[in-house]
């Protein structure tokens, strides 16, 4: 009998979960769901026969090792600072590891014990980072195995409402880390584009957007990732004239959320002094010029450029950023206080399903003639707690621990799904779970 | 005899190294030049026969502490980071301190230790801050022992060029720290108006200026400095609706540097990839928009809604940002670059003499009339080396040696020239050397 062990039950492990504890009749394992939360890891188990929750604790290093030592795999969904730990601790007892996450630089310091010990650690195995690696890299490799030559990368990937709860102005719910979204940008962004460098402030970046389609979806903007120079590397394209890595909204969300950049909202730097007591309407107007006698509402239009009965005042009308409503808040930098009032105002609703959306675009010269493919997915979300998100992110890393434990994968050290051997089965699987891009090759 | 020693021999303690040795026949004192540069140290005394030139290292703990302890009273002008553990050594010593920078949280722990060893360690008492917390804290505390109760206190500093030697278009020069004007205001900025808080993002800054006269010298534009709100707690005045500092440019500059902080030009946080072979043309480029037909200023002119023949792209332009010339630097961020272009095209010139410029008003309730006090300070360099920024930063330090030494300033531990004991004696030696106020008082 094989022993996987998932580290961390909450709402991203649900599909992952489900799908082993499915599977392991057939392949003969025990599934071990570890959180501080044993009534959480309980009803993920939901009395499986080959399932088994423990209550669990990294801070506690004894059992927390010993726990590890007795699986043949550990998935760890626990906050991505935690994982070069839980790699130690699988270091020490010969254990497999797998993570969803960005491989951090104190995990790549292991790659070179993992490999003496004959360990995997793979990395980078969800949606963005996973799905996005593993459907670029076989386009990038089909192309240059026929001998093509790629002038143009560019993925973007949002996770976003499906259509049918889409039911918001601002096209916008949270699905993912709400911290994340609100700090997103922060710093420069840099792509390459025919050549030339392009270096983009965070407070130009949400004016800085491009537009595609998805057949069968509509339009989406798209805004500019934080460093879309690194995958250059990554994906082998060292000399590629134009690589761009973005973020899908629904049209407008962009110009909106500008708006809140603009103010300072969503500044992380400096406490707000007199949080005390304050309405909404006074946390915006501490963003703007002393004039007690213009109303708020003006002052921003003013500011900003925005019209009146616009869409972006409509936006942050909707957000109740005018209202009396006291912030109720003791403390807190302007983007705590915006990321308080977006949870409760972008908040899941009983039943809402969300959409994961992917597109490529790449761009070569195959036989003299230039061409452009372009692959699209859509992933929306099934019945709670299996959200979009949950079912992108933990199908990779599932069909990755089977594919460990059956042989297919091999392999020791840190590992990116990058290499065709990763990839193709794991593809070729979640394509049969409803995962698969659409894709279409124009000649240009 | 007494012993001064003076810890670092830059520029800015020309002025007082001048004093002290000029004093320092009548007085019996010795004063010591300390600097890593020997040659430097050296010429700095000039051959006074109360001099001293030594070479200094603050990396050499014993040589140091040694140093330190043989001399009454220690001035660091060394770096600022540097003067905690100077005061560690004059603890140890039992020596007194003083300096000219802000009172660090670290310095701020030794309060306690210099109180039981009976030391002081005198600190912000150059011009900004310095001549700032005097100034403001005599016309403070004479309109509150008047029974005055004071509504409003605003206050501006600028480092800038004597108008005779202001002949570049941005009106401006280096005289101050180059990457402290390149980084200025990066964060947040607050101020309290009226009893409103205001919170401005970098990226506004600039945008939100005042205006501001200097009777006999013009029309300048100020823009708010990061934290106006712990002046508060420093100068008694908790309860102000109004609070308010700034800096002062000559009119025009702000306008310009908010292009180049659009633009993106200082940003510190991210390396630009590809500076090999780069001119300042491609420079400016690559934070614009992907457009090989367009030209790069009229991408300029749309992405910041510029004219083309105005004042903003003349600076733009003056500073060589559309030429072919290269950049000729390795590698840095952009604000690494920009500095490098800057203090080439904003070097002071052989003879050029600068000008530091202050300006507090306070408006107050005295005997049922509202009144508002502007004083005003112009100070301009004399003679090379005593530029306006040596001459202000310096003198004030110099007279607090004196002061010190023949017991007039008195008590222990961390001390601010916030006193009536410590600014009166300090700012009436200062009129007599030319650093005064002009004070005007209206009836509103």
């Amino acid at each position: 009998m094989q022993k996987i062990l998932i580290l961390g039950a909450g709402m991203s492990s649900s599909t992952l979960i489900r799908y082993l504890l499915d599977h392991s009749g057939d392949n003969n394992w025990q599934v071990t769901v570890a959180d501080r939360d044993y009534a959480l890891a309980l009803s993920r188990v939901g009395g499986h026969s080959c399932g088994r929750a423990v209550s669990f604790d990294m801070n506690d290093p004894g059992s927390s090792s010993h726990l590890i030592g007795s699986h043949d795999v550990v998935v760890s969904m626990l906050p991505a600072r935690m994982h070069s730990r839980v790699a130690r601790y699988c270091l020490e007892q010969r254990c497999h590891m797998i993570t969803a996450s960005y491989v951090s630089d104190e995990m790549r310091t292991l790659d070179g014990p993992a490999r003496e010990t004959g360990i995997a650690l793979i990395n980078e195995l969800g949606v963005d980072p996973g799905i996005d690696h593993m459907s670029s890299m076989k386009l990038v490799d089909n192309i240059r195995s026929q001998g093509g030559s790629i002038q143009l990368f560019m993925s973007s990937t949002g996770g976003l409402m499906a259509p049918e709860y889409d039911n918001n102005p601002w096209n916008y719910k949270f699905t993912w880390n709400p911290r994340n979204v609100v700090l997103a940008g922060q710093g420069m962004s840099m792509f390459i584009r025919n050549g030339r460098y392009k270096y983009i402030p965070y407070h130009q970046l949400f004016t800085r957007t491009q537009s595609t389609t998805i057949p069968g979806y509509g339009r989406f903007e798209v805004y500019p990732n934080r460093d879309s120079l690194k995958y250059r590397e990554i994906y082998g394209l060292e000399n590629i004239p134009t690589i761009f890595r973005g973020t899908l909204r629904r049209p407008g969300f962009c110009e909106a959320w500008n708006a809140l950049v603009q103010l300072g909202m969503t500044d992380n730097s400096q406490e707000i002094k007199d949080l005390k007591g304050m309405s909404w309407r006074q946390f915006t107007n501490s963003f703007l010029r002393y004039d007690p006698e213009e109303k708020v509402e003006n002052k921003v239009c003013q500011y900003l450029n925005l019209k009146h009965q616009g869409e972006v005042m409509k936006k942050l009308q909707w957000l109740g950023l005018f209202e009396e409503q006291p912030v109720n808040m003791q403390h807190g930098t302007p983007a705590q206080i915006l990321q308080n009032l977006l949870e409760e105002k972008w908040a899941l609703e009983k039943g809402d399903k969300d959409m994961i959306v992917m597109q490529h675009k790449i761009r070569y010269t195959l036989k003299d003639q230039l061409k452009e493919v372009t692959a699209s997915m859509v992933v929306k979300g099934r019945e709670a707690p299996h959200t979009a998100m949950a079912i992108t992110v933990g199908m990779p890393v599932a069909i990755a621990v089977k594919l460990l434990l059956t042989g297919i994968i091999k392999g020791t050290g840190i590992q990116l799904p990058t290499r065709p051997a990763m990839y193709n089965p794991i593809l070729r699987e979640l394509e049969t779970n409803g995962i698969r891009f659409t894709e279409n090759t124009e000649v240009l």
